[in-house]
């Protein structure tokens, strides 16, 4: 399930475009494989992309699906969601309008589109698709450690905690192994991370618990097979660390047989997200994230039931550090790992592009 | 969703009784808190349970609804699967007539009772209950750790592999806690277990990703808040080296908080249960199972990011074993680990009830 690559996307973010709230929609932009052709915003008509977003981007902000067509737009991506309820009436209008113009619709949100009768039967009639990002799919294996089995190079980002930067990680990295001319490769498992690849992928924190990890080995192997020999960077979810979600994160370590790991982390987080509720174990004050040490230890341990595996690399998310405290950051994870630690969003992926590289070749 | 205790069973296995199929059959007839007032099954009716099965109980196996109504029976237990396809017409009969005849329904099936449109509306007319096990709630939490707040010693079974006795290890823990006077709780965590609990529990391998700890978690503060101080065994799944499994596994682990865990074993097995399939990553040769030494320092590691827990004793599961096969594993199993070991169903649930609770008193 993917659209291809070459269709025109048109980002759906009305009253959003530019605030938290559209974070996909920027996720998109920024990393995207598909071209932009223009965001839908009627709230901010007119303005510039890269004023709003800093985004490097020439798209424009217009108000119409009608205006989105004129543009080339073959898809339209919902980039953002409503805030609770059911879907806003405006919002069905756009999306049957979108059909009728020839789009394809991307949705990442937790409502289906598929399940809505209406849209279904026009997108049918239309020979339209719809892309229910986050709906897994009916028929999952159960892992077996079918990758092992191909010619690829696998790594998997990791953290300590959730919500740190692995998909981003993963992005950075692998733009700069395609400025390097590398075949490499990105699995998605998260809606953001999909929506970035037009729809391909898989949501396994969505996914029944027996058939996480079958998930993520059936992308993988897929993937390997149509491209041997490539470097596929799998995007991590959660941590090993975290009460809720760990079980997602051991599915992938053990479903993708990781041969190189970077452990992404954001320095100014010291408990873990979510631990510090009142109801939490911790009693409000909330648990500690852990030391480089003891997380490196314990993804390299796991990791190692399917094969032997290595933390080679450390990507640490600064954006909310001065540049004092990011140097001080990196220093200090550089000096208690003795491994490459960079911020891949205000540097490149370069560095750990490098260190991943220097790995597997030390392997051959 | 739970049964009452004191509700008789009608334990439904047309065709299969004393055959491998109706193994849950037999755990619920083994294991299960309600009375059994009969075995449904027309191929064997007459015969002896106790002859076919081995289980020490004297209800009769009758060929009708109508003779298990008069013999007590408050609801209808499916302890059996037929061979693929949709149910068998001679099955939604029976279901019918017990529903008449005034039964509630407990099925652990994959396909859902709920979702049959006559048999819903028929056990809403009655008011009858229809216990559709596999299915899981719709309003789960994600895990924080609530356990660790509750006044409870939990226990959990942890294993080598899957299907290697982690349930029946821990029921067996709970029959000698039972009968020292102690005020031990089971928390089943797939449909066996919750059938053998009259319907108590979660499939935890059916919730979504996200959920599992979360489930985990719910449901042993419920149970704790309705019996502080007790001691409460929590059933295990599959096993953290388990490649398919092994994600819901951690979620078990860090979603119940375990103070003390049993490992369990079976000593005839020598590979990951799977992993000798010829797409397996292992090319057909299989994966090994680890040493119990290398799965206590995984299991000690993985729980001790929620808090310590230590690894008490061995569940070894060797009914497929000659008696000096059985005491030179137990003695190895002894001799490697330091710790206690024993096969809980050819003696009983005592020696590891007595290593949990000696490691609990050291912990006050």
């Amino acid at each position: 399930m993917y659209l291809e690559a070459n269709i025109k996307l048109a980002v759906y973010a009305p009253n959003e475009f530019g605030k938290a709230q559209a974070k996909t929609a920027e996720g998109v932009m920024r990393y995207g494989v598909n071209p932009i052709a223009c965001v839908i915003d009627a709230a901010c008509a007119g303005q510039s992309v890269k004023a709003l977003t800093g985004i490097e981007s020439d798209a424009p902000i217009v108000s119409t699906i009608a205006e989105a067509k004129a543009l080339g737009a073959g898809a339209l991506l919902l980039g953002t969601a409503w805030s609770g309820g059911a879907m806003p009436s405006e919002w069905k209008k756009d999306i049957e309008q979108a059909i009728l113009a020839d789009m394809d619709i991307v949705n990442g949100l937790h409502d289906f589109l598929c399940d809505d009768a209406k849209l279904s039967k026009l997108a049918r009639e239309r020979g339209k698709r719809l892309f229910d990002v986050r709906r897994s799919p009916e028929k999952l294996p159960v892992a077996c450690g079918r990758v092992m089995k191909e010619d690829a190079f696998v790594v998997l980002t990791v953290g300590t905690d959730c919500s740190v930067g692995k998909m981003t990680a993963s992005l950075e990295i692998r733009k700069s192994a395609r400025e390097a001319g590398l075949d490499c490769q990105f699995i998605a498992t998260g809606q953001t991370g999909m929506m970035i690849e037009g729809g391909d992928g898989i949501a396994i924190d969505r996914v029944i618990g027996d058939f996480m990890a079958g998930a993520t080995e059936m992308m993988i192997v897929e993937k390997a097979k149509k491209h041997p020999g490539s470097l596929i960077l799998v995007e991590g979810q959660g941590s090993l660390s975290h009460p809720g979600f760990s079980g997602v994160t051991m599915a992938l370590v053990h479903g993708s047989c990781p041969q190189a790991m970077i452990l992404c982390h954001r320095p100014s987080r010291s408990i873990i997200k979510g631990s510090d509720r009142a109801e939490a174990g911790a009693d409000g004050a909330g648990m500690p994230i852990s030391s480089y040490t003891r997380l490196i230890e314990t993804y390299e341990s796991m990791a190692a039931y399917m094969r032997p595996a290595k933390v080679v690399g450390l990507a640490l998310n600064t954006h909310d550090l001065s540049e004092e405290e990011r140097a001080e950051a990196l220093r200090k994870a550089e000096e208690e790992t003795g491994l490459p630690a960079c911020d891949p969003v205000r540097e490149s992926g370069k560095k750990l592009l490098d260190a991943i590289q220097s790995f597997r070749n030390s392997q051959r």
